[in-house]
Protein backbone atom coordinates (compact mmCIF):
# COMPACT_ATOMS: atom_id res chain seq x y z
CA UNK A 1 0.00 0.00 0.00
CA UNK A 2 1.02 3.53 -0.82
CA UNK A 3 3.05 5.31 2.21
CA UNK A 4 0.93 7.71 4.27
CA UNK A 5 2.03 11.10 2.82
CA UNK A 6 1.27 9.92 -0.54
CA UNK A 7 -2.00 8.80 0.55
CA UNK A 8 -2.18 12.28 2.55
CA UNK A 9 -1.20 14.53 -0.70
CA UNK A 10 -3.40 12.24 -3.00
CA UNK A 11 -6.51 12.99 -1.24
CA UNK A 12 -6.38 16.50 -0.20
CA UNK A 13 -5.50 16.78 -4.73
CA UNK A 14 -8.35 14.69 -5.12
CA UNK A 15 -11.04 16.41 -2.79
CA UNK A 16 -9.23 20.13 -3.24
CA UNK A 17 -9.63 20.34 0.58
CA UNK A 18 -7.17 20.61 3.45
CA UNK A 19 -10.05 20.79 5.75
CA UNK A 20 -10.15 17.71 8.42
CA UNK A 21 -13.02 18.16 10.82
CA UNK A 22 -12.93 16.98 14.52
CA UNK A 23 -15.78 14.28 15.55
CA UNK A 24 -15.90 15.20 18.76
CA UNK A 25 -19.34 14.32 20.47
CA UNK A 26 -20.62 16.06 23.16
CA UNK A 27 -23.88 15.28 25.07
CA UNK A 28 -24.87 18.78 26.40
CA UNK A 29 -24.72 19.99 22.42
CA UNK A 30 -26.99 17.26 20.94
CA UNK A 31 -28.61 18.45 17.94
CA UNK A 32 -32.42 18.65 18.84
CA UNK A 33 -33.87 15.77 16.56
CA UNK A 34 -31.48 13.46 18.24
CA UNK A 35 -32.06 14.38 21.78
CA UNK A 36 -33.43 11.42 23.76
CA UNK A 37 -31.97 8.54 20.99
CA UNK A 38 -30.00 6.32 22.34
CA UNK A 39 -27.85 6.06 19.56
CA UNK A 40 -27.19 9.81 19.16
CA UNK A 41 -24.15 9.21 18.91
CA UNK A 42 -23.35 7.26 16.11
CA UNK A 43 -26.34 9.09 14.18
CA UNK A 44 -24.80 12.10 14.82
CA UNK A 45 -21.42 11.25 13.85
CA UNK A 46 -23.58 9.71 10.39
CA UNK A 47 -25.11 13.21 9.94
CA UNK A 48 -22.13 14.95 10.00
CA UNK A 49 -20.48 12.74 7.77
CA UNK A 50 -23.46 12.76 5.34
CA UNK A 51 -23.57 16.51 4.64
CA UNK A 52 -19.87 17.41 4.93
CA UNK A 53 -17.25 13.97 3.17
CA UNK A 54 -17.31 15.71 -0.16
CA UNK A 55 -15.58 19.25 1.62
CA UNK A 56 -12.96 17.37 3.92
CA UNK A 57 -9.60 15.77 3.61
CA UNK A 58 -10.36 13.97 6.99
CA UNK A 59 -12.07 13.44 9.99
CA UNK A 60 -10.37 13.30 13.50
CA UNK A 61 -12.67 11.43 16.05
CA UNK A 62 -10.93 12.55 19.53
CA UNK A 63 -11.44 9.45 21.73
CA UNK A 64 -11.59 11.19 24.91
CA UNK A 65 -15.49 12.13 24.03
CA UNK A 66 -16.18 8.45 23.14
CA UNK A 67 -14.39 6.96 26.17
CA UNK A 68 -16.16 9.52 28.79
CA UNK A 69 -19.52 8.05 27.32
CA UNK A 70 -18.28 4.59 28.17
CA UNK A 71 -18.58 1.12 26.43
CA UNK A 72 -21.56 3.18 24.37
CA UNK A 73 -19.90 5.95 23.13
CA UNK A 74 -16.58 3.45 22.03
CA UNK A 75 -19.49 1.11 20.40
CA UNK A 76 -20.85 4.48 18.38
CA UNK A 77 -17.14 5.14 17.48
CA UNK A 78 -16.69 1.40 16.25
CA UNK A 79 -20.22 1.83 14.32
CA UNK A 80 -19.17 5.08 12.81
CA UNK A 81 -15.63 3.42 11.66
CA UNK A 82 -17.41 0.94 9.81
CA UNK A 83 -19.52 3.35 8.29
CA UNK A 84 -17.08 5.62 7.01
CA UNK A 85 -17.70 6.56 2.62
CA UNK A 86 -13.94 5.83 1.11
CA UNK A 87 -13.15 9.17 -0.02
CA UNK A 88 -11.81 10.76 3.33
CA UNK A 89 -8.89 9.59 5.84
CA UNK A 90 -9.40 9.45 9.54
CA UNK A 91 -7.11 10.14 12.23
CA UNK A 92 -7.65 8.77 15.61
CA UNK A 93 -6.82 11.68 17.92
CA UNK A 94 -5.44 9.47 20.92
CA UNK A 95 -1.94 11.36 22.21
CA UNK A 96 -1.04 7.72 23.57
CA UNK A 97 2.66 7.27 24.29
CA UNK A 98 3.89 3.99 26.54
CA UNK A 99 6.99 1.67 26.75
CA UNK A 100 7.61 -0.85 23.60
CA UNK A 101 5.17 -3.77 23.98
CA UNK A 102 2.67 -1.19 25.49
CA UNK A 103 2.90 0.68 22.79
CA UNK A 104 2.73 -1.98 20.28
CA UNK A 105 -0.53 -2.62 21.99
CA UNK A 106 -1.85 0.44 21.13
CA UNK A 107 -0.93 0.69 17.50
CA UNK A 108 -2.88 -2.87 17.33
CA UNK A 109 -6.22 -0.93 19.33
CA UNK A 110 -6.00 1.82 17.00
CA UNK A 111 -4.72 0.41 13.35
CA UNK A 112 -6.50 -3.08 13.20
CA UNK A 113 -9.22 -2.45 16.09
CA UNK A 114 -10.54 0.97 15.22
CA UNK A 115 -9.02 0.96 11.65
CA UNK A 116 -7.81 4.91 11.91
CA UNK A 117 -5.78 5.89 8.79
CA UNK A 118 -3.08 8.22 11.18
CA UNK A 119 -2.80 8.28 15.04
CA UNK A 120 -1.58 11.39 17.08
CA UNK A 121 0.99 9.79 19.65
CA UNK A 122 2.93 11.52 22.56
CA UNK A 123 6.55 11.67 21.90
CA UNK A 124 7.57 12.05 25.67
CA UNK A 125 8.83 8.12 26.32
CA UNK A 126 11.20 8.64 23.06
CA UNK A 127 11.84 6.37 20.41
CA UNK A 128 11.44 3.14 20.86
CA UNK A 129 7.43 4.18 22.38
CA UNK A 130 6.93 5.44 18.99
CA UNK A 131 8.62 3.09 16.96
CA UNK A 132 5.90 0.35 17.13
CA UNK A 133 3.31 2.95 15.39
CA UNK A 134 5.92 3.54 12.01
CA UNK A 135 5.79 -0.05 10.98
CA UNK A 136 3.29 0.47 8.71
CA UNK A 137 4.15 2.70 5.92
CA UNK A 138 0.37 3.38 4.93
CA UNK A 139 -0.79 4.59 8.46
CA UNK A 140 0.30 7.80 9.64
CA UNK A 141 1.59 9.21 13.38
CA UNK A 142 1.33 12.63 13.80
CA UNK A 143 3.55 13.08 16.80
CA UNK A 144 2.82 15.78 19.26
CA UNK A 145 5.23 18.80 19.20
CA UNK A 146 3.63 22.32 19.74
CA UNK A 147 -0.04 22.28 21.16
CA UNK A 148 -2.52 24.82 20.95
CA UNK A 149 -3.21 24.79 24.62
CA UNK A 150 -2.21 27.88 26.77
CA UNK A 151 -0.07 25.72 28.96
CA UNK A 152 1.94 24.24 26.30
CA UNK A 153 4.58 26.11 27.07
CA UNK A 154 5.18 24.53 30.15
CA UNK A 155 7.47 21.82 28.84
CA UNK A 156 7.27 22.08 24.74
CA UNK A 157 9.40 25.94 24.94
CA UNK A 158 11.83 24.73 27.57
CA UNK A 159 14.90 25.29 25.64
CA UNK A 160 16.90 22.28 25.96
CA UNK A 161 20.92 21.17 25.55
CA UNK A 162 20.08 18.76 22.66
CA UNK A 163 22.91 17.30 20.77
CA UNK A 164 21.46 18.59 17.86
CA UNK A 165 21.53 22.10 18.95
CA UNK A 166 20.09 24.44 21.93
CA UNK A 167 16.41 24.81 20.95
CA UNK A 168 13.17 24.55 22.72
CA UNK A 169 11.84 21.29 23.07
CA UNK A 170 9.38 21.20 20.86
CA UNK A 171 12.12 22.10 17.92
CA UNK A 172 13.44 18.58 19.35
CA UNK A 173 10.77 16.85 18.87
CA UNK A 174 10.67 17.86 15.09
CA UNK A 175 14.16 17.18 14.93
CA UNK A 176 13.89 13.46 15.82
CA UNK A 177 10.49 13.15 13.87
CA UNK A 178 12.64 13.73 10.86
CA UNK A 179 14.90 10.46 11.40
CA UNK A 180 11.95 8.70 12.14
CA UNK A 181 10.14 9.27 8.89
CA UNK A 182 12.02 6.72 7.31
CA UNK A 183 8.84 5.25 5.88
CA UNK A 184 7.09 8.59 5.08
CA UNK A 185 4.36 8.18 7.21
CA UNK A 186 5.23 10.47 10.07
CA UNK A 187 3.76 14.19 10.53
CA UNK A 188 3.43 16.49 13.57
CA UNK A 189 0.98 18.12 15.62
CA UNK A 190 1.14 22.58 15.92
CA UNK A 191 -1.60 24.52 17.16
CA UNK A 192 -2.76 27.61 14.77
CA UNK A 193 -2.40 29.81 18.37
CA UNK A 194 1.14 29.88 17.78
CA UNK A 195 1.99 30.81 13.95
CA UNK A 196 5.87 31.72 14.80
CA UNK A 197 6.41 28.45 15.93
CA UNK A 198 4.18 27.07 13.43
CA UNK A 199 6.57 28.94 10.72
CA UNK A 200 9.52 27.68 12.32
CA UNK A 201 8.57 23.99 12.75
CA UNK A 202 7.21 24.00 8.49
CA UNK A 203 10.74 25.83 8.07
CA UNK A 204 12.72 22.78 9.99
CA UNK A 205 10.73 20.36 8.38
CA UNK A 206 9.57 21.16 4.84
CA UNK A 207 8.75 17.10 3.89
CA UNK A 208 6.60 16.38 7.24
CA UNK A 209 2.49 16.87 6.88
CA UNK A 210 1.31 18.83 9.88
CA UNK A 211 -2.07 18.36 11.85
CA UNK A 212 -2.88 22.03 12.98
CA UNK A 213 -5.80 22.13 15.42
CA UNK A 214 -6.96 25.40 17.47
CA UNK A 215 -8.36 27.15 14.66
CA UNK A 216 -11.32 29.45 15.05
CA UNK A 217 -10.55 30.80 18.20
CA UNK A 218 -8.72 33.94 16.95
CA UNK A 219 -9.14 35.78 13.67
CA UNK A 220 -6.26 35.77 11.71
CA UNK A 221 -4.89 32.66 12.89
CA UNK A 222 -6.33 30.48 9.66
CA UNK A 223 -4.49 32.60 7.39
CA UNK A 224 -1.57 32.19 9.47
CA UNK A 225 -1.99 28.13 9.45
CA UNK A 226 -2.57 28.12 5.84
CA UNK A 227 0.44 30.41 4.56
CA UNK A 228 3.46 29.29 7.43
CA UNK A 229 1.87 25.67 7.88
CA UNK A 230 1.60 24.22 4.36
CA UNK A 231 4.83 23.42 2.04
CA UNK A 232 6.60 25.88 -1.25
CA UNK A 233 3.41 23.81 -3.11
CA UNK A 234 0.62 25.27 -0.55
CA UNK A 235 0.36 21.29 0.54
CA UNK A 236 0.93 18.75 3.52
CA UNK A 237 -0.84 20.00 6.13
CA UNK A 238 -4.54 18.99 7.47
CA UNK A 239 -6.46 21.83 9.34
CA UNK A 240 -8.52 21.29 11.74
CA UNK A 241 -11.58 22.50 13.29
CA UNK A 242 -14.29 20.58 15.08
CA UNK A 243 -16.87 22.67 17.31
CA UNK A 244 -16.65 25.47 14.60
CA UNK A 245 -18.35 23.02 11.70
CA UNK A 246 -20.12 19.90 13.99
CA UNK A 247 -22.31 22.59 16.61
CA UNK A 248 -22.62 25.16 13.67
CA UNK A 249 -26.46 24.64 14.75
CA UNK A 250 -28.42 22.37 17.20
CA UNK A 251 -31.64 22.91 15.72
CA UNK A 252 -33.33 21.25 12.82
CA UNK A 253 -30.41 22.39 10.44
CA UNK A 254 -28.11 20.79 11.96
CA UNK A 255 -26.74 18.95 8.97
CA UNK A 256 -27.12 21.98 6.90
CA UNK A 257 -25.27 24.27 9.17
CA UNK A 258 -22.30 21.85 9.80
CA UNK A 259 -22.32 21.80 5.59
CA UNK A 260 -22.20 25.35 5.47
CA UNK A 261 -19.42 25.79 8.31
CA UNK A 262 -17.40 22.97 6.42
CA UNK A 263 -17.35 24.78 2.89
CA UNK A 264 -16.91 28.02 4.37
CA UNK A 265 -13.61 26.87 6.19
CA UNK A 266 -12.47 25.03 3.21
CA UNK A 267 -12.57 28.07 0.47
CA UNK A 268 -11.21 30.34 3.19
CA UNK A 269 -8.29 27.61 3.44
CA UNK A 270 -8.02 27.58 -0.24
CA UNK A 271 -8.62 31.41 -1.17
CA UNK A 272 -5.02 31.73 1.59
CA UNK A 273 -3.48 28.63 -0.53
CA UNK A 274 -3.79 30.63 -3.98
CA UNK A 275 -3.18 34.30 -2.45
CA UNK A 276 0.28 32.37 -1.50
CA UNK A 277 0.93 31.24 -5.08
CA UNK A 278 0.32 34.48 -6.57
CA UNK A 279 3.07 37.10 -5.96
CA UNK A 280 1.94 40.63 -4.92
CA UNK A 281 -1.39 39.30 -3.36
CA UNK A 282 -1.30 41.15 -0.14
CA UNK A 283 -0.57 37.85 1.34
CA UNK A 284 2.71 38.18 3.51
CA UNK A 285 4.95 34.80 3.60
CA UNK A 286 6.69 34.27 6.72
CA UNK A 287 10.27 35.58 5.40
CA UNK A 288 8.59 39.13 4.47
CA UNK A 289 7.02 39.28 8.40
CA UNK A 290 10.26 38.46 9.78
CA UNK A 291 12.64 40.97 7.24
CA UNK A 292 9.33 43.87 8.39
CA UNK B 1 -13.51 11.48 51.25
CA UNK B 2 -9.97 11.01 52.25
CA UNK B 3 -6.97 12.98 50.22
CA UNK B 4 -5.49 10.26 47.89
CA UNK B 5 -2.39 10.18 49.90
CA UNK B 6 -3.47 9.54 53.02
CA UNK B 7 -5.78 6.91 50.76
CA UNK B 8 -2.49 5.24 49.89
CA UNK B 9 -0.45 5.15 52.89
CA UNK B 10 -3.59 3.66 54.54
CA UNK B 11 -4.40 0.99 52.37
CA UNK B 12 -0.20 -0.08 52.21
CA UNK B 13 0.09 0.10 56.04
CA UNK B 14 -3.06 -2.07 56.53
CA UNK B 15 -1.72 -4.71 54.00
CA UNK B 16 1.77 -4.69 55.13
CA UNK B 17 2.52 -4.14 51.14
CA UNK B 18 3.73 -1.99 48.92
CA UNK B 19 3.46 -4.20 45.84
CA UNK B 20 1.25 -3.38 43.12
CA UNK B 21 0.48 -5.98 40.42
CA UNK B 22 0.00 -4.94 36.77
CA UNK B 23 -3.01 -6.61 34.96
CA UNK B 24 -1.30 -6.36 31.59
CA UNK B 25 -3.59 -9.51 30.34
CA UNK B 26 -2.10 -11.25 26.95
CA UNK B 27 -3.75 -13.05 24.70
CA UNK B 28 -0.51 -15.64 23.67
CA UNK B 29 -0.29 -15.85 27.81
CA UNK B 30 -3.39 -17.55 28.15
CA UNK B 31 -3.28 -20.36 31.54
CA UNK B 32 -4.18 -23.86 30.00
CA UNK B 33 -7.49 -23.70 31.47
CA UNK B 34 -8.50 -20.73 30.30
CA UNK B 35 -8.15 -21.18 26.39
CA UNK B 36 -11.08 -21.16 24.28
CA UNK B 37 -12.92 -19.68 26.96
CA UNK B 38 -14.97 -16.24 25.36
CA UNK B 39 -14.66 -14.22 28.81
CA UNK B 40 -10.74 -15.71 29.28
CA UNK B 41 -10.02 -11.67 29.71
CA UNK B 42 -12.47 -11.52 32.65
CA UNK B 43 -11.66 -14.91 34.39
CA UNK B 44 -7.64 -14.41 34.06
CA UNK B 45 -8.35 -10.88 36.27
CA UNK B 46 -10.55 -12.75 38.01
CA UNK B 47 -7.97 -15.73 38.63
CA UNK B 48 -5.42 -13.31 39.62
CA UNK B 49 -7.30 -10.57 42.14
CA UNK B 50 -8.60 -14.10 44.02
CA UNK B 51 -5.07 -15.15 44.38
CA UNK B 52 -3.53 -12.44 45.07
CA UNK B 53 -5.90 -9.54 46.70
CA UNK B 54 -4.69 -9.86 50.49
CA UNK B 55 -1.15 -9.45 49.16
CA UNK B 56 -1.10 -6.63 47.37
CA UNK B 57 -1.76 -2.51 47.57
CA UNK B 58 -3.01 -2.40 44.18
CA UNK B 59 -3.81 -3.55 40.67
CA UNK B 60 -2.46 -1.91 37.77
CA UNK B 61 -4.57 -2.31 34.42
CA UNK B 62 -2.56 -1.01 31.62
CA UNK B 63 -5.36 0.25 29.15
CA UNK B 64 -3.30 -0.60 26.10
CA UNK B 65 -4.20 -4.44 26.32
CA UNK B 66 -7.40 -4.27 26.66
CA UNK B 67 -8.35 -1.39 23.63
CA UNK B 68 -5.42 -3.97 21.62
CA UNK B 69 -8.76 -6.51 21.96
CA UNK B 70 -11.44 -4.27 20.99
CA UNK B 71 -14.87 -3.92 22.63
CA UNK B 72 -14.47 -7.61 24.26
CA UNK B 73 -11.27 -6.16 26.16
CA UNK B 74 -12.92 -2.64 27.00
CA UNK B 75 -15.81 -5.28 28.31
CA UNK B 76 -13.87 -7.14 30.45
CA UNK B 77 -11.97 -4.50 32.47
CA UNK B 78 -15.51 -2.66 33.18
CA UNK B 79 -16.60 -6.77 34.79
CA UNK B 80 -13.08 -6.63 36.13
CA UNK B 81 -13.69 -3.30 37.57
CA UNK B 82 -16.65 -4.32 39.17
CA UNK B 83 -15.21 -7.40 41.32
CA UNK B 84 -12.55 -5.65 42.44
CA UNK B 85 -12.57 -6.48 46.18
CA UNK B 86 -13.23 -2.93 48.61
CA UNK B 87 -9.16 -3.88 50.29
CA UNK B 88 -7.32 -2.79 47.43
CA UNK B 89 -6.86 0.48 45.32
CA UNK B 90 -6.55 0.29 41.31
CA UNK B 91 -4.14 2.41 39.02
CA UNK B 92 -5.13 2.90 35.46
CA UNK B 93 -2.38 3.56 33.73
CA UNK B 94 -3.36 4.97 30.70
CA UNK B 95 -0.66 8.18 30.26
CA UNK B 96 -3.61 10.49 28.94
CA UNK B 97 -2.61 13.85 27.99
CA UNK B 98 -4.62 16.65 26.15
CA UNK B 99 -6.13 19.84 25.84
CA UNK B 100 -8.06 21.24 28.73
CA UNK B 101 -11.45 20.10 27.69
CA UNK B 102 -10.47 17.50 26.81
CA UNK B 103 -8.48 16.19 29.49
CA UNK B 104 -11.55 16.78 31.52
CA UNK B 105 -13.62 14.53 29.39
CA UNK B 106 -10.67 11.70 29.61
CA UNK B 107 -11.10 12.37 33.06
CA UNK B 108 -14.73 11.83 33.25
CA UNK B 109 -13.80 8.21 31.53
CA UNK B 110 -11.25 7.22 33.62
CA UNK B 111 -12.88 8.63 37.37
CA UNK B 112 -16.28 8.16 36.50
CA UNK B 113 -16.73 5.23 34.29
CA UNK B 114 -14.54 2.89 35.21
CA UNK B 115 -13.71 4.04 38.66
CA UNK B 116 -10.03 4.15 39.23
CA UNK B 117 -8.62 5.53 42.61
CA UNK B 118 -5.76 6.87 40.35
CA UNK B 119 -4.48 7.34 37.04
CA UNK B 120 -0.88 7.70 35.07
CA UNK B 121 -0.58 11.09 33.33
CA UNK B 122 1.32 12.68 30.33
CA UNK B 123 2.45 15.84 30.98
CA UNK B 124 3.94 17.35 28.00
CA UNK B 125 1.04 19.23 27.53
CA UNK B 126 1.25 21.39 30.07
CA UNK B 127 -0.47 22.48 33.37
CA UNK B 128 -4.19 22.75 31.59
CA UNK B 129 -3.96 19.60 30.71
CA UNK B 130 -3.59 17.93 34.10
CA UNK B 131 -5.89 20.09 35.90
CA UNK B 132 -9.30 18.12 35.00
CA UNK B 133 -7.58 15.42 36.36
CA UNK B 134 -6.61 17.13 39.82
CA UNK B 135 -9.94 18.25 41.04
CA UNK B 136 -10.68 15.36 42.80
CA UNK B 137 -8.68 15.32 45.91
CA UNK B 138 -9.67 11.65 46.45
CA UNK B 139 -7.90 10.56 43.15
CA UNK B 140 -4.60 10.16 42.67
CA UNK B 141 -2.45 11.63 39.41
CA UNK B 142 0.71 9.81 38.72
CA UNK B 143 2.37 11.80 36.12
CA UNK B 144 4.89 10.27 34.16
CA UNK B 145 8.40 11.93 34.67
CA UNK B 146 11.24 9.20 34.24
CA UNK B 147 10.28 6.16 32.51
CA UNK B 148 12.01 2.52 32.60
CA UNK B 149 12.20 1.84 28.59
CA UNK B 150 15.67 2.52 26.89
CA UNK B 151 14.62 5.57 25.04
CA UNK B 152 13.44 7.45 27.79
CA UNK B 153 16.38 9.42 28.00
CA UNK B 154 15.88 11.11 24.59
CA UNK B 155 13.52 13.44 25.83
CA UNK B 156 13.18 13.11 29.56
CA UNK B 157 17.21 13.40 30.29
CA UNK B 158 17.31 16.40 28.21
CA UNK B 159 18.92 19.69 29.96
CA UNK B 160 16.34 21.97 30.43
CA UNK B 161 16.96 25.88 30.87
CA UNK B 162 13.97 25.97 33.20
CA UNK B 163 13.18 28.70 35.86
CA UNK B 164 14.03 26.55 38.58
CA UNK B 165 17.26 26.42 37.30
CA UNK B 166 19.18 24.17 34.77
CA UNK B 167 18.12 20.55 34.64
CA UNK B 168 16.71 17.79 32.63
CA UNK B 169 13.51 17.60 32.16
CA UNK B 170 12.31 14.40 33.84
CA UNK B 171 13.43 17.14 37.36
CA UNK B 172 11.17 19.96 35.49
CA UNK B 173 8.27 17.55 36.09
CA UNK B 174 8.97 16.55 39.09
CA UNK B 175 9.39 20.21 40.41
CA UNK B 176 6.08 21.42 38.63
CA UNK B 177 4.19 18.46 40.04
CA UNK B 178 4.95 19.51 43.37
CA UNK B 179 3.26 22.56 42.96
CA UNK B 180 0.09 20.95 41.57
CA UNK B 181 -0.06 18.78 44.17
CA UNK B 182 -2.28 21.30 46.02
CA UNK B 183 -4.60 18.78 47.33
CA UNK B 184 -2.61 15.85 48.03
CA UNK B 185 -3.32 13.88 45.04
CA UNK B 186 -0.06 13.87 42.94
CA UNK B 187 2.46 11.53 42.36
CA UNK B 188 5.31 10.66 39.91
CA UNK B 189 6.07 7.31 37.99
CA UNK B 190 9.61 6.70 37.43
CA UNK B 191 11.10 3.73 36.42
CA UNK B 192 13.14 1.50 38.77
CA UNK B 193 15.85 0.75 35.49
CA UNK B 194 17.12 4.23 36.41
CA UNK B 195 17.30 4.05 40.38
CA UNK B 196 19.95 7.36 40.31
CA UNK B 197 17.49 9.17 39.03
CA UNK B 198 14.88 7.60 41.14
CA UNK B 199 16.73 8.50 43.94
CA UNK B 200 16.85 12.38 43.21
CA UNK B 201 13.50 11.97 42.41
CA UNK B 202 12.65 11.17 46.05
CA UNK B 203 15.36 13.68 46.99
CA UNK B 204 13.27 16.01 45.22
CA UNK B 205 10.08 15.21 45.81
CA UNK B 206 10.08 13.61 49.37
CA UNK B 207 6.17 14.26 50.14
CA UNK B 208 4.70 12.88 46.53
CA UNK B 209 4.21 8.51 45.94
CA UNK B 210 5.84 7.22 43.35
CA UNK B 211 4.67 4.21 41.34
CA UNK B 212 7.57 2.14 40.45
CA UNK B 213 7.67 -0.18 37.52
CA UNK B 214 10.01 -1.78 35.72
CA UNK B 215 11.41 -4.09 38.73
CA UNK B 216 12.29 -7.74 37.40
CA UNK B 217 14.06 -6.69 34.62
CA UNK B 218 17.45 -6.79 36.45
CA UNK B 219 18.90 -7.90 39.62
CA UNK B 220 19.07 -5.50 41.93
CA UNK B 221 16.51 -3.27 41.10
CA UNK B 222 14.21 -4.14 43.67
CA UNK B 223 16.30 -3.38 46.62
CA UNK B 224 17.63 -0.19 44.98
CA UNK B 225 13.74 0.93 44.47
CA UNK B 226 12.56 0.25 47.72
CA UNK B 227 15.71 1.57 49.60
CA UNK B 228 16.41 5.03 47.53
CA UNK B 229 12.58 4.88 46.76
CA UNK B 230 10.42 5.06 49.87
CA UNK B 231 10.62 8.13 52.03
CA UNK B 232 12.34 8.06 55.13
CA UNK B 233 9.30 6.13 56.59
CA UNK B 234 9.93 3.40 54.55
CA UNK B 235 6.05 4.60 52.45
CA UNK B 236 4.85 6.61 49.60
CA UNK B 237 5.83 4.07 46.89
CA UNK B 238 3.54 1.40 44.78
CA UNK B 239 6.42 -0.84 43.39
CA UNK B 240 4.85 -2.34 39.95
CA UNK B 241 5.47 -5.92 38.57
CA UNK B 242 3.29 -7.70 35.78
CA UNK B 243 4.27 -10.16 33.99
CA UNK B 244 6.53 -11.76 37.07
CA UNK B 245 3.58 -12.49 39.03
CA UNK B 246 0.06 -12.77 36.17
CA UNK B 247 2.32 -15.16 34.32
CA UNK B 248 4.23 -17.17 36.55
CA UNK B 249 2.94 -20.04 35.36
CA UNK B 250 0.53 -20.85 32.69
CA UNK B 251 -0.47 -24.45 33.75
CA UNK B 252 -3.10 -26.03 35.78
CA UNK B 253 -1.35 -24.15 38.80
CA UNK B 254 -1.08 -20.57 37.07
CA UNK B 255 -3.29 -18.81 40.23
CA UNK B 256 -0.89 -20.41 42.89
CA UNK B 257 2.07 -19.33 40.80
CA UNK B 258 0.77 -15.96 41.13
CA UNK B 259 -0.02 -15.93 44.97
CA UNK B 260 3.62 -17.51 45.14
CA UNK B 261 5.34 -14.84 42.87
CA UNK B 262 3.37 -11.90 44.54
CA UNK B 263 4.25 -13.35 48.32
CA UNK B 264 8.19 -13.28 47.19
CA UNK B 265 7.66 -10.16 46.06
CA UNK B 266 5.65 -8.87 48.96
CA UNK B 267 8.21 -10.18 51.00
CA UNK B 268 11.28 -9.10 49.63
CA UNK B 269 10.61 -5.87 49.45
CA UNK B 270 9.43 -5.59 53.15
CA UNK B 271 12.76 -7.03 53.94
CA UNK B 272 14.65 -4.20 52.10
CA UNK B 273 12.50 -1.70 53.85
CA UNK B 274 13.03 -3.19 57.38
CA UNK B 275 16.76 -3.19 56.68
CA UNK B 276 16.73 0.24 55.44
CA UNK B 277 15.37 1.22 59.19
CA UNK B 278 17.99 -1.07 60.55
CA UNK B 279 21.32 0.29 60.86
CA UNK B 280 24.74 -1.43 59.62
CA UNK B 281 21.89 -3.70 57.95
CA UNK B 282 24.67 -4.20 55.12
CA UNK B 283 21.93 -2.33 52.90
CA UNK B 284 23.70 1.23 51.73
CA UNK B 285 21.66 4.62 51.56
CA UNK B 286 22.06 7.11 48.26
CA UNK B 287 24.23 9.32 50.19
CA UNK B 288 26.45 6.23 51.05
CA UNK B 289 26.53 5.02 47.72
CA UNK B 290 27.49 8.80 46.60
CA UNK B 291 30.00 9.64 49.14
CA UNK B 292 31.94 5.62 48.32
Amino acid sequence: MARFVDRLLEMSRRKGSLLCVGLDVDPARIPGPLRGRSDWVYEFNRGIIEATHDLVCAYKPNLAFYEALGLQGLEALERTMSAMPPDVLVVGDAKRGDVGHTAAAYARALFDQLRFDAVTVNPYLGSDSVEPFLDREDRGVFLICKTSNPGSGDFQDLICAAPEGSMPLYQVVAFRARGWNRRGNVGLVVGATYPEQLAEVRAMAPELPLLIPGVGAQAGELERAVVDGTDAAGERVLVSSSRQVIFASSGNDWMEAARRAALGLRDEINRFRQAKATPNSGISSPSDRRSG
